[in-house]
């Protein structure tokens, strides 16, 4: 189960990082949406490994395939299939994970919940899974853009102990594209970049945070109770891979403030309500208040590291476990793209959702 | 939209602050569940108004009535109805936000969301929708509790910049319970307590950390993709009014550790598996590995302040706003029950559905 | 499971037959919508028990109270709660029953189910708990009426082997409301009426079709696979106590029908595309064309006789039973307003779906 | 939307008559069932086109490709992901549909709701959709098999005005697939044949009922309200394509019977509750009872002829339209394997909901 994420614009992802390939059904895309290939394909390479030397140097394509739901260009508002092969698969890569659990990784917990593991490669827990939600972001994206101009741009703020200094209301994509960390000040880039090679050579990793802006959403997206549009957004960058931590506007750091300093004064400008500070991130009672929509997210260090440790086997002896070939040092610069999926997954949902029961 | 929550234990709450009452309707309880209005009014009464000088004074003795759903002392396996009568409706209260704005509440958001707001109070925004959380949690720990043994200790970790220590995996509720602000740090709650009476008197108000820890966990809990147990909970605590922020074990702590430090190590004990530290917080792969699962929950300074404030009233028109009356200084003492309901409400919708696909 | 119904406009119904009340929460209703407790009463006074010497005698007053949801006579788009008190449990009627499975009735189905059963009256089986889907449909009603001008008219079309003629195109409300069985068709009705009297009086109990129209239903409702129109129509009706049978359009006698015959030919007229037959029924590949849709529900009679019968105890012993007091001898007057609610609720509901995902 | 079903064992199917292909996916299959990919075409190959000359001819072989979810023979827990390829697509045989409303068929409803169709084929209204239902089927039947000993056998009852004797509780697979027509009365199934070879002739076609029995259900699946078991049954089958009816048990027959007739009488058999009739069809209060569960679908006659007919073109002229090529006299034969499929899908998902909630 768990494999469905939305309410009327849902994808249900599939596939291991084994076996013959990944992808995502998307139901619930209006008509009429100009999608292709290429739309798709741009969000897969930034997602792919191997496309610098500070990520995980797994041979991938990640070519997208689009099956059904488009035709002529545009999208017929019935299901959307998008199909991309496994290529890499070396099964004898993880022959050693067979018979022991890699700590903090998903082997031990698959086993005792399903009786069963595919074994060759992560399963559905490998990071490979979030091909199909950066596949559906593309298009969630592109909704929103032409519906609504809306624009979701995510970038490594830290990594380790180095912090980026960004404004969430000016930076641009282009920017974090500029470099291969994904971090759009370019000095504490350069720092990061090499403090990931000299754990990476190393066989260590590192993790990070991951902030992430939405400019231009519509006001009145989110639903007062349960689906608040925060409590949607948290549950989706906290289903994805390494994640730990998340919050909204002023976050962990807002509780050091009064209330009084907190409260963000709403004034009027050219018949608008605008706020003069943003420490709600754009959204109030969960519904989106037209200001932008900040967020961060925490990412633990990548649990495959080439050093040895300690672990248990399948049959409960204490062993020991050193992985072999290759790694990923660090997760952040391919979650930049997972995060702003997820986000535009989560807006698109609630902006066909307020349609819905508009009056 | 929104306001039901769950797979199997499905909850659905209704009601305004002002109006009829406020409840909840719970479906998918397993039958023969022993269960009584005092099991739940006990935990009401955790969360209710006036129970001590350090939260909001509204006058309600929020009395539970179970109207369907339990026969003879033990559930049907039919929807459970649980019904709280508004009693303190003070209308005039409120007078003045009929027209304005309260900042960083969601007065704003709804008007522009719906073109019409109950205006006599929070509406569904109101801490007190959370009166039929709080009840159907107490539902779900006893379910939890006979079942599995599991057991759910919310506590408030830090107020502004008094932050308590705290072992999460020692903790239990008779400390939380001994003081009026649910600090089992007596020290630092006395501090607490002796804060929030000066916020309070000055009318403003402070935010702070509710940590929780289940305990007893079975094995196998959460489903890997976007239902992982951390998004589940994630959503369910960022759901609550006032939460800012979520982290589950290292949280955002954790990003300055490299992969070395950070992974879990197995071991194996009496043929248990189990892991020397917990940066995982209970859960890997987004399934409980039967340690204990550790979360924090950031809540901002409450809204409502009694200081005079900018806003905008219903015409656009920049104004100021001063309420009047009473005001919650902190709403941590009472989010702890409300914390704990959602963690609870969470692991039995996940221990319900693992039976579903148990092999 | 299963207590709730819908995908936008979803309604929740609680209670038992006899326990403290019946009752809904609708949530998804959209804002705006003029809605008070008499247009609620009105519709439950056509299903309530008493109305007529022909069907049950039960004594109710099926009171709505309108406890959420609605603020000075219109929604607020949160979630409307509905609550009607049990007034006539009699709990020592059912005494019999206790320990007797009632042929073709749920007693045996419950309690090997759910290990546990309220015998005092039909649990969540009974007629009872139609009154939150009659509540609920008397705001869906409301809604179509205002948006589209949907008007849905059902009446009783056969009892036992009395068949009426009705023109499904013309008939109306106040036709059917015109005698207590309610059938269109005057003559035939005073048949029904006699024949209903006499089987009352011997105990027994008899069953019958209800035709159901709706007209002027938008074109494009419903959803091309799962969620057909006709699909979802069926399912909602079906899920009424005692219904046997669904059939849409032509139903079952179209089956001896060519294809060439069959086929309803298109042409238009004053810019409108319409068919000059309607033997689909209003429905082509699960979407609403315009044309009336017509459907046929079959009620098998009432399990409740007063004659005895031969059974099992629960402790599975073959014995004899024969119930006492008051029974239904025919549920087809006061399952009208219950089809025409479930249809007004399915109709709602893909109305807003597919303002969600329109262009 | 709409093309999810299930809420346990959830299938969710994809593509058009013509593009790529079409296919499902399966989430919330429970883990070690041993499934291959012969299993599947098993099915697939009683469903495909082709199979003989009274049915349709188009040339598919319907190889179905499991990319995911199954390792080693045996299920996962995770999505399992079925493709079929499409191979005979011929977008020039439908040149004609481009801009003509094919009567009865999706064609005109699609257009008017999306704004846009694929006219090359059916789209999501063709017969081609029901692939992956039937893949899904599969496995959910092998499911059914090995858990509970569950059979469902389905069979064609009436073709036009010629009707079966079969009886229901004895029937068995090898004498439905005895002859093509999938009729296990052998005098009456050549009647069929020889029924529709000359209507096939004629370039007309036929509808008919198909009947299925599902045997050894367990007693206890079925939720009582809203997703009562026949509520379920009847949603699953009225989703086909070209199904007008559906009745359980009695069916619209029952309504001529008072209920002293109607009622099954229980009694006790070797520590057995059984029922002396099963007018009830083996479901009561929604609830399965133990009993054979029989119910009967009705398929209008297929929309495709090869005669010239009425209708309207896109620009809402009158026009006539004359399909070329191939039709399918008669869908029932292939109707058989789709019934079945889509009421293990009902049955299994009902299983695991009892499994979840099972005190």
């Amino acid at each position: 189960m768990g494999n469905t994420f939305g309410h009327i614009f849902r994808i249900t992802t599939w596939g291991e990082s084994h076996g013959g390939g990944v992808g995502v059904v998307i139901d619930g895309c209006p008509p009429l949406v100009e999608v292709c290939e290429a739309d798709i394909q741009k969000e897969l390479d930034r997602r792919k490994p191997g496309q610098s030397h500070i990520v995980t140097q797994r041979k991938e394509s990640d070519t997208a395939h689009l099956l059904s739901g488009v035709f002529e260009g545009k999208t017929l508002g019935t299901p959307i299939s998008i199909l991309v092969w496994n290529e890499d698969a070396r099964p004898e890569a993880y022959e050693d994970f067979k018979d022991k659990y890699r700590p903090s990784h998903a082997d031990y917990t698959y086993d005792k919940k399903y009786g069963v593991r595919n074994w060759q490669g992560g399963g559905r827990a490998s990071a490979r899974e979030t091909i199909g939600r950066v596949a559906a972001g593309a298009i969630a994206r592109k909704i929103l853009k032409e519906k609504c101009g809306t624009e979701i741009v995510g970038y490594v703020k830290q990594v380790q102990n180095l912090t980026a200094e960004v404004d969430p209301d000016t930076v641009r994509m282009p920017q974090v594209e500029d470099n291969i960390v994904r971090c759009p000040d370019s000095a504490v880039a350069e720092k990061m970049i090499a403090l990931i090679e000299r754990i990476r050579k190393k066989g260590d990793s590192l993790g990070g945070v991951v902030e992430c802006v939405a400019r231009k959403v519509p006001v009145g997206l989110g639903d007062p109770v349960f689906d608040k549009l925060e409590a949607d957004l948290a549950k989706a960058v906290m289903s994805l891979p390494a994640s730990k931590g998340f919050e909204i506007g002023s976050g962990f750091a807002g509780v050091r403030l009064t209330g009084s300093q907190h409260n963000d004064p709403f004034y009027a400008r050219q018949g608008k309500v605008r706020t003069r500070t943003n420490f709600s991130g754009g959204i109030q009672g969960g519904i989106s208040n037209g200001e932008n929509i900040v967020m961060r997210v925490a990412f633990k260090p990548t649990a495959t590291i080439m050093l040895e440790q300690d672990t248990v086997d399948v049959r409960g002896r204490n062993v020991k476990l050193k992985a072999r070939g290759r790694h990923d040092p660090c997760v952040l610069p391919r979650a930049v793209p997972m995060v702003e999926a997820m986000v535009a997954l989560v807006l698109v949902d609630h902006y066909l959702r307020a349609k819905a029961v508009a009056s």
